[in-house]
């Protein structure tokens, strides 16, 4: 579950971004009418699907998982960009879209001459998602659920995420959860924290973890956390990531990659990878480095959707 | 003027373009219909705005000249997109968009992994353009008026076209016509030679050289042509170009490219650059340097807008 997002990417000069008054490197969220202002001063741009939790389902199809992804588009030409791609890789989607209201969602993707981003997202239809959109028959017959952070501690999307959540207790579903944004996590902190009691699997990076355990202490917050979620998988950049679970404590290291181009969606590959390896019984070590692998291939590229078959370079790795 | 178009490219498989039934390599017009069932056969796809004219004076903007473009969009989000882009890049761009009748024109570039691409447009709301989305005095106040062979032969858009060029030879405004696509001229072919007496600068591949002069030696195909058109412009893909006009010929080579991405543009941005020199009165072999060095620009990267200045490539070059 997650907001549906098309990525409009604009290479942009450093000045720019500063008479934005945009802070280099945050996301920020922004209005309808902000996000046309921005976009009017940026150059021309590239649209390419995007949105964190609609990453991770596009890398479980990747990788062979059957996967289906819950989101609002509305009915315009970047809701059909969206809902074309997402199916186009082999996830399952049917969320009915918004015929009124704001437009999809679109994060306007600001790329500095360093390779640096600065974003703005307008979430537009994905904040419309309903109750009636959770189709509890599809969440009781899955293995996880998972959901995007950001769904998370706004009254907007509050009841569909509750209804979700409760259709998988109720049918033994595992409920995964992601920080998605250390900013977000600062800002619904006690919401997040209020929904660790019913979650299984937690996903954070060192930011996120830091800020949801409310310490500065990274050994802290991984000791706070694991305490609340039976399986905790902090990841730690190119320092790899850290997996708590009842088995035990397993650091994975990062895969070198030659070169870094672009490290949108490493979070939300990872979590493919891991959840990957959950669903099929390989254990944290395994499912951490399928995280990790996919993180890998993520970051090589431009954009935070897979370009090669996951499931092959899991296969050529020995990990499936 | 052209049609506006957004590319929709999609890595593709052989296979797949073979089972659509599609002529690897080539370009196909295709209705609303078959266009959303060959969309709906591709994998997840990147948009990026296109349109054969509109490159062109995407092109001209980025060389520095005063440049507006006429074509029609619809108003929805592919038509929002493809006038941010333009826009966007230093274009003036007026045309009232349609609310009714198709959507914005698309095309479906398969790239299959040898890098060809197969192409299949849908030109939309383009082909709607009428005589009165024609500003006249913009028209006469112009130094050039350019025109996509796209435009020309066909009953929609024949009448906007006409009223375009007759306002240009009343005020003394040069016209300038592209081939397009060798397929087009072959289809279009009387329609195009017809327009030859009222055009003052040509543009042909050798391809479309060859089929508007009906004739398969390009030799004479150069002379048929030189004695209709004042400025005759031929590229010749890696061989360069000769250009031909009252001043006699010129043979310009092509720019040595390292690394050639994608050929996607090559065509468009070369008439930009000799556009660029005409109205700047530089001269044939000058103009042909600037169309050969922004082609030289456009083939070494994905996609068919300038990624980098092409003012900054010609005072590089000495050539502005």
């Amino acid at each position: 579950m997650g907001h549906p997002i098309v990525d409009v990417l604009a290479p942009t000069e450093d000045e720019v971004v500063a008479r934005l008054g945009l802070a280099k490197g945050t996301m920020t969220l922004v209005d309808d009418e902000t996000s046309a202002i921005i976009y009017g001063a940026l150059g021309p741009a590239t649209e390419v699907s995007g949105g964190s939790a609609a990453n991770t389902a596009a890398c479980l199809a990747s990788l062979g998982a059957p996967v289906q992804f819950v989101g609002k588009i509305h009915d315009d030409g970047l809701g059909k960009v969206f809902a074309h791609d997402i199916e186009a890789i082999g996830v399952r989607y049917e969320t009915r879209p918004a015929i009124d209201g704001p437009g999809t969602g679109r994060c306007l993707v600001m790329v500095t001459p360093d390779a640096e981003k600065t974003m703005c997202t307008n979430l537009g239809a994905g904040e419309t998602l309903q109750p009636s959109d959770i189709d509890v028959a599809a969440v009781a017959s899955a293995k996880v659920l998972y959901i995007e952070g950001y769904l998370c501690g706004k009254p907007e999307t509050t009841p569909a995420v509750e209804r979700a959540i409760s259709a998988a207790r109720a049918s033994g579903t595992l409920v995964a959860l992601s920080g998605s944004d250390p900013a977000w996590v600062g800002l619904v902190r006690d919401a997040l924290w209020g929904l660790l009691d019913r979650t299984d699997i937690l996903f954070a990076n060192e930011q996120e973890a830091l800020g949801l355990a409310a310490t500065d202490d990274l050994d802290e917050a991984v000791r706070i956390l694991a305490k609340k979620c039976p399986t905790l998988a902090v990841t730690l950049g190119s320092k790899g990531c850290i997996v708590v679970d009842s088995s035990g404590s397993v650091a994975v290291p990062a895969e070198s990659v030659e070169h870094v181009i672009d490290t949108t969606g490493a979070g939300d590959s990872f979590a493919a990878g891991f959840l990957y390896g959950s669903i099929n019984d390989l254990g944290p070590q395994v499912s951490a480095r399928l995280g990790v692998l996919a993180a890998s291939e993520m970051i090589s590229h431009l954009g935070a959707r897979p370009l090669t078959s996951l499931a092959d370079l899991a296969r050529t790795a020995g990990l499936i």
